[in-house]
This record gives C-alpha cells, sequence and structure tokens, in this order.
C-alpha cells in the first residue's frame, strides 16, 4: 500500500479542460475509423501513425516523450519522480473507440494541465500508452515489456492473425533494435488507469464512477471428451460413447458447481463448441469446449478448478468417454491499492457522488503494473453494458468526470506523496 | 400384408452359389476402392461404372437389363409379376465394401441361380440398384423417383458437396431424358432388401440374422437459441442471456426426456453444436443445435417432439434466450410387411439358428417401397458395429447365410403366391 502524509504544499489543483480532452479523445478515434468504432490493431501502420500523433500530442503538452521497442509511447514532466497515468492505444478488431484510448487521453490531458499550471512540486507525471493490450500478438504485450516479464524468445515466436510474427511487425513499425523503456521502482511511484467499465454493472446500479478494488484472475482450458463415432440410427443409446452429451452434461454441472461454490463476483464462460465429425447422423466422437473462469480471489479460482477437475473425471464416467484440460490461460488476480484507491473515492465524494467499489472481471494493464507498483483504476460506465464493439459508448459527462476525479486524486498524491 | 397359399408347385428351391456371390461382391468393391473401403458417390464417373458392370453381370445371369433415368439399374426375369430384390450401389464418402452392395449381389446372385434352375413358375425376380440412396444429392433418390414420390423440380434444385446439380450430373452420366421407370403394382408384388446390420446389436447378442420389424421414423431440427454476446469478464452471470448454456441444458433435459419418454427402441443425437461468435471472452449471443430423433413408431416420435417443443420453451424462459426449430428431417416409419417376415423367419430356421426380430435404427430403400408394395428386410450383423466408414466389414459365412436365407425365401414365396 501506497503510504501518504498530507504535506499541505503548493502543488495547485490540477483543473482539466473538458473540452480539449473530448477533441483529443475524437481525433485520436479517427485513426483506423470504421463507423463509430475503431480498428487499430497493435503494430500496424494506423497504430503507429496514432502512437506518433500521441507522441506529438505529448511534446506539445511540454512532455519529454519517446516510443520505445515495444511501441509503448511515453511521456514525462521533468521530474525525478512521477506517477504512471494511462492505458493502451491498440484496439480489438472492430473495436470501440474508448477501450483503452479514455486512459490515454486523460492522462495526456491530466499532464497538460499540470504543466500548464507550473508542473511545480516534488512529484510529476508520467503518460503511457501501453503497446498490444488486446493481445494481437500477445495479451498486455506492452505493459509485460515494462515491468520485465517479458520472455525475449516472444518476438520470434508469436504471430497476429495475418500471420505476420511480432518481430517482423516491430520491424515494420521502424522499432527494431530499439530499447525497450522499463519500470524503475525508484522513479515510478504509482500506476492510475482511467477506463471504461465495459460491463452493464455502474449503469444498472446508476452510480457513475466505480473505484476497482481488485481485478479478477483469469483461468482457462480447451477440455476435450472423447467417444466413439456410432451410426446415429443403429447404435443403441446404451451402447454410446458420445463426446457431445458429455460435453453438455460438463457444461451444466459446472454452471451448477459454481452457482454453489463461486463467489458472487466468479462468472465462467463456455465460448466455443466444436464436435467431430459434426454430422446428423453420426453420434459425436470428439468434442471440445472452450472454458473460461474468473475471479478476484486466488481461493475460488483454486475453487472453481477443482470443479473442473471433478466434474470432468464425474461427467466422462458416466458417459464411458475419454476427457483431458489443455491449460489455455492463468493469470494471477491482481489486488488495487488501498492507499490509492482512498485518493480516489476521496476525489469522487468531492464531485458529491458516491463511487462503487467493485472488481473487474477484464483484463487491464493495471493487473500487470500492480505486481510491481501501487496501482489502482477508476471506471466510468459504459451504455447497455457494451464494449469490443463499435457501439461501446460512455456519456461524454462520465468521461469529463473521470478526468476530473482522476485529476483531483493525482492532485492529491502530489500534495501528499514525499 | 402379403397374402400366401401354398400351391406345392413345382418351384426349385433356390441354390445359391456362395463363391461367385462372393466374387461379384469383391470384383464390385474394387469401382472406387479405398484401402479396405469404397468412394463411390452417387452418379460419379465410378458409379456409373459399377452401374454399367452390374448391368452386364444382369445380362450375363440371363436377366432383361437396363439402367433408367435416374441411374436405377433393373434387371428382370421374362416373368408378368416378379418379386423385386435390391438394395443401392452408391456409398457415403469413404464408406465401406458392404452397405447397399451387399443386398444387390445378392439379388443378381438369387436371380442367377433362379434363372440356371430354369426359372419356372408363375412368379419372376426383378433385380435393382436404386440410385443415390446415401443422399448424396437427395437421400433415398432412387426408390423415390421408382415410387412415384420424386418431385420433378429435384433436379434443377439439389446440388452435391462439389456444388454440382443434379440435372448436370445425370447429363454427364448419359442419363438426361431417359425415361425413369416406375413401379407397377400389378407386376411387382413385393420389395425384399438384404443389408447390413450397421449397428452392433446382432453381434452383441450373437445372432446371425436379424429381421427387420420396421424402419426406425427420423425426425431432426436445427435448434437455434438467441442471447447476446456480452463481455465474458465484465458482465454478472444474472445479466447474461448465454446461447450456449441454454443449449446444454437443452440437451441434457431432452435427454432425460428421452430415456423417460421413449420406447426402447428410441435413439436420439445432438450431431452438431455452433455457438457464435465463438470466442473465449464473448458470452455465445447464438447457439445451433442439430437434433435428430428416431423411432419405429409414430407415436413416440410425436411424443419426442412435445418434449422438444416443451423444454425449448422452458429453457428459454429460464436462460432468457429467445429459441426456435427449423424442420429438416421428417421421414415417416415403415412398417415390415407380416407375410413375408413369417416366410423370412421361417427361412432362418431352416438352417438352424434363429432370427432376430429388431427395428432398423437407419433409412433405407425399403422404408420408401413400404409405403407401395409389401416390403421386408433382413440384417447380417456388422463387424463391431461399424459401417459408414472403410473399416465396415460381415464375416464371409454370414453374408453366405443372407444370401441363402433370402433365396429360402424367394424359393417360398415363388411357390405360394398365386
Amino acid at each position: 500500500m501506497l503510504e501518504t502524509v498530507d504535506l499541505r504544499n503548493d502543488v495547485p489543483s490540477i483543473t482539466i479542460d473538458a473540452d480539449r480532452l473530448m477533441a483529443d479523445l475524437r481525433r485520436l478515434a479517427e485513426f483506423g475509423k470504421v463507423g463509430t468504432g475503431v480498428h487499430r490493431r497493435a503494430l500496424s501502420a494506423v497504430d503507429m501513425e496514432a502512437r506518433r500523433w500521441l507522441l506529438e500530442r505529448m511534446r506539445a503538452a511540454g512532455l519529454e516523450a519517446e516510443i520505445d521497442g515495444i511501441g509503448n509511447v511515453y511521456g514525462r514532466t521533468p521530474h525525478a519522480r512521477r506517477i504512471l497515468i494511462g492505458s493502451h492505444s491498440d484496439t480489438v478488431p472492430d473495436g470501440g473507440w474508448l477501450d483503452g484510448a479514455m486512459g490515454v487521453v486523460i492522462g495526456i490531458e491530466i499532464a497538460r494541465a499540470f504543466m500548464a499550471q507550473g508542473g511545480s512540486g516534488e512529484v510529476g507525471l508520467e503518460i503511457v500508452s501501453f503497446s498490444d493490450e488486446e493481445g494481437c500478438f500477445s495479451t498486455l504485450l506492452g505493459s509485460r515489456s515494462f515491468v520485465g516479464e517479458l520472455d525475449e524468445t516472444v518476438a520470434g515466436l508469436t504471430v497476429n492473425e495475418d500471420g505476420v510474427s511480432l518481430a517482423d511487425a516491430l520491424d515494420r513499425a521502424g522499432l527494431s533494435g530499439m530499447v525497450r523503456r522499463r519500470l524503475d521502482p525508484g522513479v515510478h511511484l504509482a500506476f492510475l488507469e482511467a477506463h471504461i467499465e465495459q460491463g452493464p454493472v455502474l449503469e444498472s446500479l446508476g452510480a457513475r464512477i466505480g473505484c476497482v478494488t481488485a481485478i479478477a484472475g483469469l483461468r482457462g482450458w480447451k477440455i476435450r471428451f472423447e467417444g466413439r463415432a456410432d451410426h446415429a440410427g443403429t447404435t443403441p443409446m446404451a451402447l454410446r460413447a458420445d463426446a457431445g452429451a458429455a460435453l453438455c452434461d460438463f457444461a451444466v454441472r459446472f454452471a451448477d458447481f459454481g452457482r454453489t461454490n463461486g463467489s458472487a463476483h466468479s462468472v465462467w464462460n463456455g465460448g466455443a463448441i466444436t464436435l467431430l465429425p459434426g454430422a446428423h447422423n453420426v453420434v459425436p466422437a470428439s468434442a471440445e469446449y472452450l472454458l473460461t473462469i474468473r475471479d478476484p480471489g486466488e481461493d475460488v479460482l483454486d475453487r472453481l478448478t477443482v470443479g473442473v477437475e471433478t466434474i470432468g473425471n464425474a461427467v466422462a464416467s458416466r458417459h464411458g468417454v475419454g476427457w483431458h484440460k489443455a491449460e489455455l490461460f492463468d493469470l494471477a488476480p491482481a489486488r488495487m491499492d488501498m492507499g490509492l484507491r482512498t485518493e480516489i473515492e476521496a476525489a469522487v465524494r468531492l464531485y458529491g457522488t458516491e463511487p462503487l467499489s467493485m472488481p473487474s472481471g477484464a483484463g487491464h494493464d493495471s493487473m500487470v503494473l500492480a505486481r510491481h507498483v501501487p496501482s489502482a483504476m477508476l471506471f466510468v460506465p459504459s451504455i447497455g453494458g457494451r464494449s469490443h464493439h463499435v457501439g461501446e459508448d460512455t456519456d461524454e459527462r462520465d468521461i469529463v468526470l473521470g478526468a476530473r476525479v482522476l485529476a483531483e486524486a493525482v492532485t492529491r498524491l502530489c500534495r501528499k506523496i514525499q
């Protein structure tokens, strides 16, 4: 937890310019525009154009800015110790205009206001747009590179949806051989990320700002049941080894187990099913299930994982089929820093509204940063809970409120950190 | 039911030649040979080669033979009234060497023996190899053409897996404009079909000949659940409309319903599942299920159909999703003629073994013929219950026994029909 003391120093309250903020956000949405949304895959030509534009906006704000060897864009005030603010500027295919972008642009606006108001005090700011949060090459690529968790062999091994390797993409983006900047615990004091909720909770409860308590961990498996391909007309039910029936039985039983054994924040998803051979007249010989589970508590994830194993065995035995699971994801949950949360919550209340404490079900760059530096996130509501879609949107008043709250929290931190 | 009277006339017992039968069967398997199996899609070049070879074998047996405008091959003795014997000689992709072919070749051997023994009596034989039983263009195409159930517009509308229309395929096969022969109730007295079981029942009970009581009816639907594509991390379980979860729930509940409300012969199959968008981090917005049900009783099929409807409504309501079903198949069950079954059963017992009365879960040309003329089928065991596969096989002794039993049943019918 970040320890703070009220120093009542001479740092003025950072006052953001709502029009300037929204203008920058709308301008950024022009790069890769698709209808009301954006298609800006990490390290693509249009993503690099957007990053160079962010670089220029940072420089115009008076920051010392650069793009590093993984595509992360950084802009910093001259202070020796700095609060990191940011998110990512890449998008999913045909994604929305706010996912990631809002947090980066809010960061730039706060730094611009901070510099315009003199940039005084002991503590400065560093704004960052991480590369490839959305996993075009590898999920949370830029933030993992920044904290030093990126395996250096990854560049040659990972390819994007067009079959281009990360090494080739970095080369085409002009980033080959450039240094990858690293987090320095002596310099970087905290990480703050503003983001859209990407879910329906704030809207459904009428709350305008969410204060994130933890980012849910994610585990995922490709679960395969192996039966036998029999003629679906001539084989009595009792003589079948039906992999498809086993899969459906597994899905229903795991959902029952999750409702009983998960936490209030547990979610799971059976996102894809493949039956082979997939014909109406052949009993499915093999059935594959893409299952993910998420929860902010490692203990809950452990309990649900035991459920996967137990139910898999029970179902396989009942249906006379084999089964195995291959791990696809294992991301540990990340707790947000209590000291930073306290400052954000106080800032929300200054604006006459109550923050909603909530976990994040989705992964974010903060998940990676939190392992190395005190980190916190605030959420603004997503209209209809919609995200990863060109229809993704947030009321402009909520975006501006989110920026003001974050600016106030940053002010409080700059005044308090010794 | 076919009425018979014992006339004790001078028709000699038809004595088949096992070696000649097996040699023909092995020769036919050379057309389209794939390893131990056969790939002979209806109206393909190799299917037509096989049909022209069958034509020649029929002529060599002393039959008057022809191929008609749908690809059916017929060979008849000179008698004005005839018992039809046959099956089909097309196969599924990479299918077995016996499915259909065995029934045709047994028919030719019986007619050859009949002719060689003088072909005496009032009643003769007609051997047939129907076209496209396996539905390369349209299931049971040749037999439906023969009984007059084929919609004449079908040729222009149906295409095979290579996108070739039936009209073009008939043209390439040299059959365009040729007459399609039709069943004549004054001429064709009965239809007999010998076939492999294509399932494990005879083998598992140690029986050598199955006497088919009825061919199961088949109903099938494409069932679609329509939910909403939400983020699988940020959307609480209670706020989802998960089409995939609804589908799995449906499958499990329908299986429970079928076990309780079906007959001992009921079978069902969920052969294919498609979830959209099919990503690990998106709640399935739509889920499609390919469901077929089969039973020899129309009343049982009706009961199971009510189950589909009831469970579909219950599941859709529980999961907050929409649903609808599109009918894919509706084939009525076909009862086999009791008079013909009695003669086959008597013939089996002559060979010192007990026939097993059983329904056929798979569809056959007899299903179509039975609506127009007394029909019956006998089954020989499939090794391992395997069919529609290059590994499909039957013990040669069982094939020969099947042929002898059918020859004896034909003898008895020729002696009895007035």
